[in-house]
């Protein structure tokens, strides 16, 4: 991901502000528009790829939500720059992916990005950016790709479940934070479950996958966190918003949001002691069994190694040896050998090696 | 705990805001309702099942108590929307157990939740939420099963003693949460004194199980940090709280509140840093017990391998070998023998390891 | 400590607040009351057990200080809340030594609480709660027992040093917060000496004594800590106190005393910080040793265990081994061994290992 | 560079505030002076080295900027404090290289310096102050030398590309700012590719690189570190600043600023933490490998020593050592061998070392 | 110099507030008094011992710099409250040398004590008291002892360089403010050159004066963070002072003051985690060359120890044992010999131990 974030970056350098510039990689072919039209009574759900067809919706009663996929396609979704008189800054924000988490108000509409996780087939996590463009009667949201977090706030709509199709656009922005958070909250849960597996394994020494686990859950959590950290803030500003575009009821569940996104933040920093903690313990581990190790190396090599010397001393050719020919020289051999091996057992008891 | 809530968690995301959701387990068969009625006169103490009942207390003069246990009835508790008009996220707060400790207040009264700490009969330390409705003359209490630390306040309350039969609902739920966090305070300290009692046992290199305290203290402590510390942000918000529903005596009362809270907050941070300040001089103390082993094992090494060398020379079974057949050269050999370990003694004293 | 603080806690949770409880341990027999009434021109000393007799000095216009020692008598002390017409929670906080410290004003006193360390006889660090409660015309404070650090203050008194006989009960408060002051920084500066004298030691491998003083140090900086650092907003909040019972004058001084707090605590965190570097610096010194010693055996094993074999292949007793009968056998074996040799220490000399 | 620095300090210590000296490294042979004259129909490049010539251009309507390199030439340069009435603290901080970014404004002009960093030839990182003053037509940069990382600006001046031709100096200075920031995060990238492509190389312990590149990139994160920090301030005060100088559009460039400043920081922070973390598990894994290496060494010791101490019994030359006599004595010492290794093999089995 | 702190500091506790008592210890024999009479035509400079000749120049319209060297002088100095009117707790801080810097305002003065530091003869770091007492037409200074960092900016009143001889007391403490400022710089860059020197020896494991010189530096670092650190805090109080006696233009270059304390701070924080940082890596370091060690003995005994078994076998003196009978024995031993270690030096191969 860096490298295709470095290859970007060092084009835009100095590139004019507000230029239109798409800072991922190309994930579909065409792009994608899926609108749903409602209130209260009515419901209509229309995939096109004209973007030009958006327009018709602004100014109709009802509340649209517009959902665009597709961003590398920069020359057909800047269109809506003029269509919808968008400020430049906040079109150049939508396509550049590695924007960070952030609300703006403008004149005509609110912006507000976030980043969305989810895990893919491979159940390797994804971070996928999604803009939202909160106007009078409409919702437009721009992911990179098709495919995303947001089935179950489409079937609420469909089935008219809860007060998402009496409320306006401003309830189903926040209805949508609420699900980007709401996972956030699955997949840190995710992996801390992970994390706590771990535990277990913390104190056998000889677990050769272990660093490696640590390593990994390390590296995902400060994946985690850099996603995750950037929407408290976001959030926090959003539910501080004074704008005519968000109802007294929305904002009131927005203050709703801080709670979990505080929750969410503190728990990636808890997972991330634990974790450290975990090393730490695993650590002192590994020196508590080099202990255990070097002490029966230790005990070995000093009892028997004088014993080996002793043995070697009557191994020597000399001629004139004294003790090699009284008669009890062998017995008294295994005396001393015995003796020697007692001393040294005990001084290494005494110690509390044994 | 955490596979339940995951799994709880997977079924929630995208659902919506405001839905109706136990986040627990199902701890006891049915809904427990305790109503305590009194004031400075009277006292009455009614157990039932029928939640419509409590409905009757909410206009009479008199301050009353209702506990109700068993949050997994979604449908019967829920039944207190209608009756009281509760606002929809309120209800859903109460049946998410694991919602942050915090503040609301509503139009018709002020929500507030905390986690409960207490040990089970096995010792082990279980939490649950206790969430809490002020309204005019009415508290209502929600936990998850019965059994908690509110029998003193009952007795308090059956004894007519202190102020409490003389105070409101505001009074009533200030002494809720002071018997939380007393809770808090004692549960701390019984985990604190472990760690205390642990100081002795740093210093001790062979402490198998040394390690494996560490890292259930660690654990308990960072079970204690989640649930204690977003209790003192929800008493400042109470104490700062202007509502008519809270006099301003009780007002003073809760604002001493939060000195505890710091407190208990620093003690466990202190408990923290005294863990991991110990977790570090057992490492160091495991280096140095390691360096005294490598000694003895240098020394006898050193010592007996040059003179087993010696041995072996004069063990070789070479035609030619000149000093096998002087008369004294085993007395020579002794002597040199001798000669090479005082040598390499002093050589060890002489570095400081003997 | 830890234990008496439990058992008090256990009792005391969910007791009414505002229960007077003393939370300490009764040290010593009998209440104690010193009473010193003076103005500029007077001086009375009265030592009394009858708290009524306080009353008397209420009204009249010379400045009184009433020292009251023996917290376990609650009854006894109690009376002063109807004497004075206390507030029930100030009586309660008097009482609980474990306490945080505070200032608090109530309608007709301040009441303010520190912690007092001093040493006993035997050099252990004590630590005891000191409570104020400031009156027009007086000043009591309460401790749990004789014998404290203010008795330069009282001969300041006795012999009219200073504007002390001058000023009035909120500078003589502000003389023994003074005091307490001053003796925290004493009380660091003592150990702040004595870790500094461990510099010396921590770079010799062998201290046994050096992880023990390290720990014992590393816990009393922690009581200093826990004792100390809240007495800083205590101050703080003092200084900011806006309360005709302070006067003008007397606010300029505590205004002073906050440089002291901030100061002592800034020294107990470089402290802390000093011991924790202390103790990386000596594992890493305790590394370095370890290769020392390891490199010397590994020198010894590596350079003797092939000359042994050697010297083992021409023990064996084949019968068949020509090298045996040669004449120069021997002085070839010698060379051998000696080249071996020589390699070897060459070998660990270009390594960099002698 | 630090010698330089110090060199330059020493000389500095009480020279007068406000005086002119150089604090850098002359880099060029001569001021060059490079006039960009635009707007949004006509634009004009002068290559000059006459410093008086700029005063001509602060009175025409155009917009102009001043681009100076040469700092190390005080005398020319210092003639601008005469020219336009700069404040003698702003003309010293131009040619004091060292200075912390900042934002200052003046009676006739904003001032603000800025660390530049670009990769020279050698891919070495360089860090160089740009210095801006704002006028109200009118914008001067102050370089060391020339090169810079501002092609892309005077391209789209050239070029007439963007809004850049149609504003005044001060989206000039944000242009130019802009550009510093985007070249920070390609900076950073780069250094944290680098360091996510150590995290293979971690697990393998024989690297003798790797602690050196570890060394290294925390050196470079100390020096981004360094440069960068200070950006977000200034950013956030000219962000905030109120002055005619600065257009309503400008400033709402300047804010999105921010966000990229935060957001660098960040970045520096997590690749900080994920280097120490790195570094802690290269750490365990080195433990871990040591006690792989133990556990050979200990298996072979404690198998072989003992069978070794077996056959020198046998190999002693005693005359009366009765088993060397007995016919089926070799074959059972064979056996007492191999029961022997089994013992010691099963033992460790046992342990888990094998 | 801890030990006359504490010495000190027993005699002080409880002493009344505003004694006059010297913390130092005395450094010259007697009282210097050097006075700098100056406007922008004329300059006087007379050194006295006589206190009372200052009182003359209080009324003059000239600006006067006193400053007196030799604190411990009590008596004498002490003199200036009454000669000045000067505040009680203001001359006790003069003469307690361990004051924490900081600028209080008086009703005739305004008072400021900094730490100067200067390297003494032996390139000690020496860190003494300055304290200023502004008052309208003259700036008096106290230091402990003769010979310190000023001697530039008397040049720059004897030469009338620069703006300072037209200026007033204020500008001339900010001078001097400057000087002492600009010298924390210098001393923390000179430590900082033998930190950053100190990197190319933290992958030498055999450097034993490298633990030694880290402790040091870590020690230095300490000392000049305690003394700079609250200069920062100093600067902003003195900074945002609006008092009558700091003319606006003053004001101006003391709000430069402040980035180079900001500055100093933040170099001496990055030193130090440079140093945590290079004793960590040199750490991983002595364990990375730990494993190297006993990887070459593991591989030694490993590989020799069964060859000089498999020589003690046929070394016994059995009486029947075929193989030594054969007359290719001997070949055969060391063919197997010779399979043994190959066997073994590709196991370690295989480990990646060779």
């Amino acid at each position: 991901m860096t490298r295709r974030y470095l290859r970007k970056q060092k084009d835009q350098i100095g590139s004019m502000p507000g230029t239109l510039l798409y800072t991922g990689v190309k994930k579909q072919e065409k792009v994608h528009i899926a609108i749903i039209d409602y209130n209260s009574d009515n419901f209509t759900e229309v995939d096109t790829q004209d973007i030009e067809q958006i327009k018709q919706y602004e100014t109709s009663s009802t509340c649209t939500w517009v959902n665009i996929t597709g961003l590398h396609d920069v020359e057909t979704i800047g269109k809506l720059t003029g269509l919808f008189d968008f400020h430049p800054l906040m079109m150049e924000d939508i396509f550049n992916v590695d924007e960070r988490p952030k609300i703006e108000e403008f004149d005509n509409c609110i912006f507000s990005t976030l980043k969305m996780l989810h895990l893919d087939q491979n159940n390797n996590l994804i971070s996928e950016q999604l803009s939202m463009v909160i106007m009078p009667n409409m919702l437009i949201t721009f992911q990179e790709q098709g495919g995303d977090v947001f089935d179950s706030v489409r079937e609420r709509l469909r089935k008219q479940r809860g007060r998402i199709r009496n409320a306006g656009p401003d309830y189903l922005a926040y209805a949508l934070m609420d699900t980007v958070i709401d996972n956030y909250m699955y997949i840190v849960g995710l992996l801390g479950e992970k994390i706590e597996d771990l535990e277990a394994a913390v104190l056998i020494p000889d677990n050769p996958k272990l660093l490696d686990k640590i390593k990994t859950y390390k590296r995902e959590l400060n994946f985690l966190r850099k996603n995750i950290r950037p929407a408290r803030e976001a959030v926090l500003q959003f539910s501080k918003l004074e704008n005519k575009l968000i109802s007294k009821r929305t904002q009131e569940f927005i203050k709703d949001l801080q709670d979990s996104t505080v929750q969410v933040n503190e728990e990636v920093e808890t997972y991330r002691e634990m974790l450290s903690d975990q090393l730490m313990i695993h650590h002192s581990n590994l020196s508590n069994k080099m202990n255990e190790i070097m002490k029966v190396l230790t005990i070995f090599s000093a009892v028997f190694i004088p014993l080996t010397f002793v043995a070697g001393i009557y191994g020597t050719n000399f001629d004139f040896l004294p003790e090699l020919h009284y008669k009890y020289s062998y017995l008294i051999f295994w005396v001393v050998l015995i003796i020697v091996a007692l001393i040294m057992l005990r001084y290494f008891k005494r110690k509390g090696w044994l």
